[in-house]
């Protein structure tokens, strides 16, 4: 019993007392956010459940994409605050797409559930397009404009893996017609010409 | 057609010439790695190729864990290097198991695909612990020992992404008893009693 | 004398001798680059003239922009190396812009110079946008896609500095219209008008 | 008008909910400090006005330098929270001089902007030195003394950038002269004579 | 006295306000914590005693180990926050041990100061073990599991650094042993016998 | 038999192929710099001496200082590469110093063996200085400049721990003095009157 009793106060003082503190740091999302994440809820508060996710399930694709992106960020999923990693899930029907879009500062990885996807990304010199089906991984580079499109017969499904905690997607569309842009300024930007753009605007809640 | 071919001069002078060297560095596996990872391939060597990734199917679960891991890290998919992320597949049989383990300097994501697996990972003072289904995701914060049970009737399988393109993955039997760490040593490091490590020694391939 | 000697036996010894490493690290531009950057060229070797750039002075702007970049990244100036940072001056005609782009994985600011610019960017919530003058400075995200217009009643500069030493810059009309990705792919992920993308592919150099 | 609908509902849910979050960090330079930065003003509150600096102009230089430096750090400028770069404005009269100081933990990338500047970094084998005009950059890597001279005729202007929201500014001379540290003590650790440093205790604010 | 008037002006307005901000970030202890660290104290109520830890003596070696460890980590040492190093001292009396542990997100560094430590660490692959007495210094890298033994005729004394403000310590013994994880779950994923489980369990505290 | 055939099919299939790429990365040396440390020898080529560093003993204090500094930084101790730790040892004889200095990018931690040492760094607005004896740990942030004085009666010894594999040293007087930077610069730069700076220039090596 005395050995037990003194391994306690060894251990207690000396390996355990602070090793909670830097092992996770589960975001507390009430309290605001910094440069490397939220703050840490208290590890003695911390229970399992914040370090499962659960509803990583098929999103409603009833919409103008035929698209639905159900994400697991940290706004989501607390428990990956400070780990720099999230994930989401990918469901488009048939003849559906993910637009053009980017996530600033994350690389992305799809790796195939169901299905048939052609995804690329561009740079100014070179795409980078496939037709993948599953037991295929793409990598999409960070910060890179990127686009998937159900190329099958039926319903796609993938997973996406990000090198952040909160990888931010930026659709292009909602970034070019989504807000009070002038539609001129956006053709002298863009090239495009006005008509195409004040014929978008309004699809994207445009404003101007 | 003037106006063309001014504004290629001016984009390949100004703005594409550098662009492929930073957007990303797909790794050339021939020549040494680095505290950053590999050296870079010369972008105009790079395919589409480079990033993606097949063969990402279940493996063989035919032996002592009824386990299979497949990996996508950078040593199988040079397309990741240097981006902070890669992934794996996890196939495990009825009553099979990933035993204990680490992957020192990366989390990990688990997502669930099919089956049920019971996973966990302790702190010296806490045990985190859920048996998880398809929908769930379950994180393993950086450098913990964790592991995963197939507890379901069936087989089961999982998507695992990790924070780094090199992971590693360090099997607890294998670091205590697949090398030529004497009995003794381990037994007085462990307190584990000394014939129990003597049997496992040979079990994971250990000398001495 | 002899405190002399000694002391440079004590200095040289033990304090200068490995100094040099890692102060910088001056690309080797002919060496193969990596995910923190290029090698570093031999210490003994390098040169003030590794740390200045020359030619930082306006570009032609006699283009489909009226506008010019002139980069000082690491490809043109090795000292900045694993440094985190770099620059680039802006000249823009009247009546031109830099149309809309993005520097994946860097931050930039713009320092007004001469003349007026009209810049912003956009998040799919938000467009932050603002007329500049000599005397204001503007910092655009990382990963943002932003313009730039010459909104002055005469040429306008700004000099630029990027969080890193090579920020990349992809316009997205080279992006969109500038490869060989399909009129009707491009059209399907970004809801443009065939037609209009049709247009626009050639003044781009993009095929099929 | 259902399509219009039914994209708002997937856009704001699926894309844009927490874009905002992680696109950009401004300051709450009311709230604490952390190592990565200071905490995240809410993003509903952040205006253009928080990427934009005014006042970026010459300061006043009559004084014991003959010198100013207009900053634009984070304390300043609340927009380059967590981006990893800042910039200052530099103005020398005819004669004044930036003396020896080091940016902590920054490295500085000098533009000329009018007149002559000689400027230099020192290792401890090697002196980087060299006389710079419009149209050069300098870089001075992390964490070495230097310092700018202006060798003109006229006043100097510059522009630095810097690789850090917070780069600090350290002038030896305030370091060695500006506080209470004892003038026996500093000779001993400078091996300057002490009437040397007697003298320019005073000149510095220096006590004891 | 107008020149030093002048200076203070100069030196308080451009150099020194922010300066202290950014120079350190002293652990507020009762704020909560971040990913990157801390909070910083104000910088005006630091002291020089924040940078100094006292009590970086032997610990008391009558436990189960025969050993000790005294920790200056940053809920320790507050002066470490965010600079990315720690310290700890370990000692152990003859026929003692450090078992086997690791390190989640540290590398350590054990200096030797007295006695005789065999040490080691291990990969799937390979054994990295040495006898080290005063003079030497050995590295075990992030995550890797370890272990000290002393191996000579008297008590033994290390200094270890750490790559971490708060490196955290996992006793692999606690890890296993220590917590609720049931015998059969311990033995199916170890591999080790149930009886051996059930023997270790009372002593290192675990229940079930 | 077969059974440990088909745990080491699946082992070095799945689990240790690539483990001892990441787990660490010794310094080949031989070969390039790179701004995230030098290239990993082939991991087959590791030994447990890669890891080890010996002679971290007292250095000769017989010269101006009284002083000696041995270091054990990734170019001695090729172990530590890439791992952001390493250690020196100070030996200072009675009566002498460390003198002014900063390791640029690099946190000190000072860990007190024997005799006492007077140490201190300096902000712009602040002195941070202590008298320490063995049991004591002083902490100086990354850049500071800082001294050591050996205050006591006999000699003192610390051990120095650093927060970066090749943290570089830069002694005050070796860079004012001991270049080719001509007497009046530095008298312009410093302050110093131009005498005491031509009285030193020899002493530590410089010319002109």
């Amino acid at each position: 019993m005395k050995m037990i009793y003194i391994l306690f106060v060894f251990a207690l003082v000396s390996f355990t007392s602070h090793a909670s503190v830097n092992d996770f740091c589960v975001a507390d999302l009430k309290g605001p956010d910094s440069p490397s994440g939220y703050q840490c809820k208290p590890p003695n508060t911390v229970t399992v459940d914040d370090f499962v996710y659960t509803g990583f399930v098929a999103g409603n694709t009833t919409n103008t994409f035929n698209a639905a992106l159900t994400s697991a960020f940290v706004t989501d999923f607390p428990g990956v605050n400070g780990l720099g990693v999230s994930a989401a899930r990918l469901d488009i029907a048939k003849g559906g797409s993910i637009p053009m879009h980017t996530h600033p500062g994350a690389t992305e990885l799809l790796i195939m559930v169901e299905g048939q996807i052609t995804a690329g990304f561009m740079t100014p010199t070179a795409l980078y397009q496939k037709t993948l089906k599953p037991g295929d991984i793409m990598v999409f580079p960070q910060g890179q404009l990127h686009f998937q499109v159900n190329s099958g017969m039926g319903k796609a499904t993938a997973f996406l893996a990000f090198s952040s905690a909160n990888p931010g997607a930026q659709l292009l569309d909602l970034l070019l017609f989504g807000n009070s842009l002038p539609s001129e300024l956006v053709a002298q930007t863009t090239f495009l010409d006005v008509p195409q753009v004040k014929k978008l605007k309004p699809r994207f809640g445009g404003r101007g």
